[in-house]
């Protein structure tokens, strides 16, 4: 299994905190070894930082944890390797240019008849089952929508359906983001935490390290975090249920869809 | 006007004394000042850093300059912008996965009418004649070869014919890989070198830094780099000619094309 750990803001925000707790599990409190990565939009482009290495020795980690790059939609993963072998063209999280947008991926989970998925122009450039339901997820949308239309609900609608699909073959936790919207669907494990003010302290659970949100925020302040588990130890998260689909932008939710399936599955 | 360096090895290198000249050029000795990238590919995953803000004074050039990544093929770029404004989506090199591979492109120079090229299904997520010419160019070749041959020696004949047409509309310059392959364009400004045994020691025209590559390799290295200008001052580069067309490969040239119309030009 791996970790998840994605962000929606309103105004520019630094993930120095959340990533921190990740990284501890990269190797230290965690079993995620095999690689780790992080990807920040700041309007329309993106930097991806990532390594093959465990993230609790990665020099390249440490800088990400000092240098405060501030960005309103983030996506990071840290991993433990089941389908694919250990390499950098492996680890998440994935980007692909569709609708002239960058988009970014990263799974938790594993699937099983993932080789059946037909990627279209979009192939895999990895062995990961979730790099090809990543490139599968992007075909699936671009043939429904040759183009990006102004109104979201249904192509968040087709998301949704696209993703429970996905959950047919196995575990699929997914977090993905465009720079504007960051999208996640659970099938066992993503929690969520909208932090808003009057903003509070609160503490990691990984590292003993404890922030006073109030200092570090302003009064109109809205983000939201997801993790595969809760970071902090003196907050409530929601957890997501089975087949739950939830669209965050500027830190809000504006789409959110349980498959009608859920309970059965 | 902007600045390329490009690599390509046998062996993993590290690119860190070429890097340590460019990044002065960033705005130090040269006037760039508009952002930099640089791209490591390591198998078939890559690494870029990028940043729009002047290479001298960036964090992230800094660790890039002391963290010696290994690889066989390198792009990187610096920027002063012409077309387009200083933003992380305009900041080169730009990636882009086409056949299964990731392609990663930086240009020097400046083009006009670049508005009208049909980029098909890769489309330019900023606003520079830079990326714009990219998408075009994988478009075109991704047209005429849907999937890759065996042999590269017609798809490298391709590429020459498409960087022809794209000389029609201005300067390009060019470095682009797959990591595997460095291929390179000139329209007025590209050198390069190839450096092998018995191997010297070489000093940077931008900073005074000497390095003796004896120490740094072993006899079977061949490290070729590629830059806009030279930057040693004691060492022979080679200045490539006006539709010069080379790719690299282990760092030894392994397709060479000059266009017919060249001289005419």
């Amino acid at each position: 299994m791996c970790e998840l750990l994605g962000m929606s803001a309103n105004v520019p925000t630094d993930i120095c905190f959340s990533f921190t707790g990740l990284m501890q599990r990269g190797g230290n409190t965690g079993p995620h070894r095999d690689g780790w990565g992080i990807t920040f939009y700041e309007g329309k482009g993106f930097r991806t930082f990532k390594d093959p290495n465990p993230s609790c020795k990665s020099r390249i980690a440490e800088l990400v944890q000092q240098y405060p790059i501030k960005s309103r939609a983030v996506v990071s993963h840290i991993r433990q390797a089941n389908r694919g072998g250990v390499s950098l063209e492996n680890t998440h999280p994935f980007t692909r240019e569709v609708w002239g947008n960058y988009w970014t991926f990263a799974h938790n989970g594993q699937l099983t008849g993932y080789e059946q998925l037909v990627t279209g122009r979009n192939q895999a450039v990895g062995d990961t089952d979730s790099e090809i339901a990543f490139c599968w997820l992007m075909n699936q949308l671009e043939i429904r929508f040759p183009v990006l239309p102004e109104d979201m609900t249904p192509v968040f609608g087709y998301f949704a359906e696209c993703c429970d699909t996905l959950r047919q073959l196995g575990v699929y936790n997914m977090l993905l983001s465009n720079g504007d919207y960051v999208l996640s669907y659970c099938t066992n494990n993503l929690h969520w935490i909208t932090r808003r003010a009057p903003f509070g302290k609160a503490s990691l659970i990984d590292e003993d390290v404890t922030i006073d949100f109030q200092r570090e925020t302003t009064a109109n302040d809205v983000v939201t975090v997801i993790a595969t588990q809760p970071l902090t130890n003196d907050e409530s998260w929601q957890k997501m249920v089975r087949g739950e689909f939830r669209v965050f932008h500027f830190g809000e939710t504006v789409y959110h869809a349980v498959a009608a399936d859920a309970n059965a599955c």
